[in-house]
């Protein structure tokens, strides 16, 4: 499994990613699923992928090859002209790579099938985040819901749908996202340390911040412990269930 | 989808289970999932429940039918003669009714399959809780796994694995799960109000606390709420994220 998680925010865009990859619990292993394609002034991109580890690899190595080439007649990430036909070019190239593999054409539930996160800023543009589908399809973070995960999504989502606010600073968003990721971690062994994160500032089109968290990683370690003792605390301060009693208020 | 949990406490026992019921989210309707049955002075017995209704139903029923008749040769629950003795008659009970609608017979990923936490006290033995699959086997709460959850149970686990510890009160504990269960209607629609809610307090060998929370609940309100904004006040307090700064301790 995986965990994933793209937050659009009036100061920019924060990801996130795990790195854990398993084929079963006795075939674990170490690979980031957090690619970030940059050219200063002009673009800032960045891919979070879940699913199976073939497939969003094929997709970024073909989306790298075109990128790489643009002199080719095959379409290039850095020659989009928007972050919407950026989406597109990705949700295609991901369509393309899974109807090799899967005789039936394209489809969520497949073996084979991934997801992605995209995120970022072409100039003329404002910063957007997709969420696209094995089906090539996608979806963009709006007012209504301004944050995507990937993946094992369930166990840090309610600490996301309380805490999130769009007004809130980089820093604090990667605070929480490390809360989020911390609390799945301890609940599920498919999502694992260490965890990649990637900042981006509105209107800078050039990467943020960049770095990889570990368990030894002070920050880390400080929200982990820290966060247990926060919610204990925030637990003692609400207020006792009294059997039979009336709360006033 | 159901979201239950029982919580194994030196105090006691503590039950929860929400009512959503569904088939499809266009066809939703209330149903408990808490079963008590209790003779005061020689048992108390508490069975929650997920999976297919009509299969945990048929269970219960044929569990009650045979407790109402207790002459007759069938085994009745208000004869075992230990709570181990109970899950399995529960267990056996619940692998015959699968047994029926499923001609490969019972199997945990069936669409007939169920799922049961029972939990009790017997005249002559120490309170016990155990997870009952729909193959009719089940495992028992212990000193490394005090509490067990049945359904939707990843959104409301992040809070449990920190906050719980075998020495709080039944109070307590009651808060606890409100949140935890707060915590999963906030994020998924399958599990829904209101929530059933039972207290077993070690040695009464009597029903403890029942009540029902709705909407309307005022102390449910008082949690609903007051824990957002505690949840943002812990998360306050955890010191920011800093790039490339060092945190020392």
């Amino acid at each position: 499994m995986t965990y994933c998680v793209g937050l659009l925010l009036d100061q920019g865009l924060v990801f996130m990613s795990d790195t854990r990859t398993n084929a079963g619990v006795d075939n674990i292993s170490t690979v980031t699923k957090m690619k970030v394609w940059s050219r200063p002034g002009d673009r800032f991109l960045c891919l979070l992928s879940a699913g199976n580890l073939a497939t969003t690899q094929a997709a970024i190595s073909l989306l790298e090859e075109r990128g790489l080439h643009p002199s080719q007649r095959n379409p290039s990430l850095f020659e989009q002209p928007s972050m919407f036909q950026t989406a597109k070019l990705v949700g295609e190239t991901l369509k393309e790579v899974i109807s090799y593999t899967t005789p039936s054409g394209q489809q969520a539930d497949s073996r084979f099938a991934g997801t992605f996160l995209l995120g970022g800023q072409i100039k003329g543009g404002a910063p957007r985040l997709f969420m696209i589908y094995p089906e090539g399809n996608f979806i963009e973070a709006g007012a209504d819901n301004r944050f995507f995960q990937i993946g094992e999504h369930k166990y840090g989502r309610p600490i996301l749908v309380r805490t999130y606010d769009h007004s809130m600073s980089l820093e604090e968003a990667v605070k929480l996202l490390l809360v989020s990721f911390d609390s799945t971690i301890k609940s599920n062994l498919s999502v694992g340390l260490p965890i990649d994160l990637q900042t981006y500032r509105s209107g800078t089109l050039e990467a943020g911040y960049h770095q990889r968290f570990d368990e030894r990683d002070p920050y880390y370690q400080t929200i982990s412990d820290g966060w247990s003792g926060a919610l204990k605390e925030a637990f003692d301060r609400l207020p006792p269930f009294l059997p039979n009693a009336q709360v006033n208020g």
